[in-house]
């Protein structure tokens, strides 16, 4: 996993190249999408694992879209728990939306025991009390909402929940509870870098096999925290084709 | 990735167990074996980039049977070739028997241009020029013929092949080319840590799961090199059912 520095060259997509990238990826290359899923969120948790070493036990709260920024999510609890973690799953949405490597991944988690809750946002009245009972005894929290896809502005609803998030996250310097956004800061826009309403405060992003085009822009750090930069297990400066 | 200490308490898991254990992960948990093999392979070849790192465009020369130990080797050898590295891949037999999860990588690395070369051991009169030819220029080898499952002693081309390798590392100390071996040093028994005829001696294993009960056996020390122990992204403590 590589450390992205401001105003560094390097690779950039935008939301359109980072589809054709997976499509290529997928359809061309022939790596199944769980693979790629699986890369990204063992990337991820091998960070989370780092981070929280030095801690006993530690709790890690997963927001989980119903995409595939979810099902990243997903993955990366299997791995957590795998290490000795206790990941607590939370799904934002309708789980009956679930499909795909997605679905499949909340499969596995579910048969494995893991404790995954549901927060569909439309739902929820007083998501400040919810997330913050969710939240609150966790010792990292997990930005896996939406993802680089996420166009023009989400719900209402949604708009809400990100704000409650960042709202839990008030003097997180002294709760030491941490946010790692997954691949983007939901509500953040790929190209532009400004929030589409709302969007989570991180204080790490961990990309996906290149920076995003609207990340590298100076005021999405605002947004994004550090960035790094893991491996999906195919290299951005494969081109297939002419 | 975790060292194993010989002597330390661990789980070990005999043949049986690995492909119950296997079969566990696959049909009642619902993970891909593809996933399963990308996570083998990602560990290894995350272990040979950080081996290498001092190198300039290090080159690796892979062995790779026609099996799911060979499969592993095809995922290594593509994420070494993303992370810069110069993989060559030998396939250890008819290329026809490759199939599945092993048959899917190899397509992956075949489209993404990896140098992949034919070593059908039946074939070959002269083993000990032509795995020098083509093992005389790597930085490393890697060893990922057969795995676990092999049973009986190997055909006897297969017996010649293992003592060619083994022979072009004579000195492999001044050569700096050191072998890594996939789960199991090829050749090697799992349940007694024996050599089924002949069996390479690595400078490390990277093991999947768990450590081997044969690899835990004093005498198998000579093959195994150092043994590491690698997540396939199930935890071996987990239980399916009652």
């Amino acid at each position: 996993m590589k450390k992205y520095l401001p105003g560094e060259h390097c690779i950039l997509m935008s939301r359109d190249e980072v589809r054709a990238f997976d499509n290529r990826a997928i359809n061309e290359l022939g790596i199944p999408g769980a693979v790629l899923m699986e890369n990204a969120g063992r990337s991820c948790a091998l960070f989370i694992v780092e981070k929280l070493s030095g801690k006993k036990n530690p709790k890690v709260c997963l927001f989980c879209g119903t995409g595939n920024n979810g099902g990243d999510g997903f993955v990366i609890a299997r791995h957590l728990f795998n290490h000795g973690l206790i990941p607590l799953v939370l799904i934002c949405g309708q789980r009956s939306k679930i499909k795909g490597d997605a679905g499949l991944n909340l499969n596995i988690i579910e048969r494995l025991g893991i404790q995954i809750m549901s927060l569909p946002p439309a739902d929820v009245i007083d998501f400040k009390t919810r997330v913050a009972a969710f939240a609150g005894n966790a010792d990292m929290i997990v930005d896996a909402i939406f993802g680089t896809g996420l166009e023009g502005t989400p719900r209402d609803e949604y708009r809400k929940l990100i704000e409650a998030i960042n709202e839990s996250q008030k003097g997180c310097f002294e709760l030491n509870r941490p946010v790692l956004a997954v691949d983007i800061p939901s509500g953040l826009d790929c190209d532009t870098g400004q929030p589409l309403g709302a969007a989570i405060k991180a204080n790490w992003t961990v990309t996906f096999a290149a920076v995003k085009k609207g990340l590298a822009i100076e005021t999405a750090r605002n947004y994004t925290g550090e960035i790094f930069v893991a491996s999906i297990g195919i290299d951005p400066r494969y081109k297939v084709g002419p």
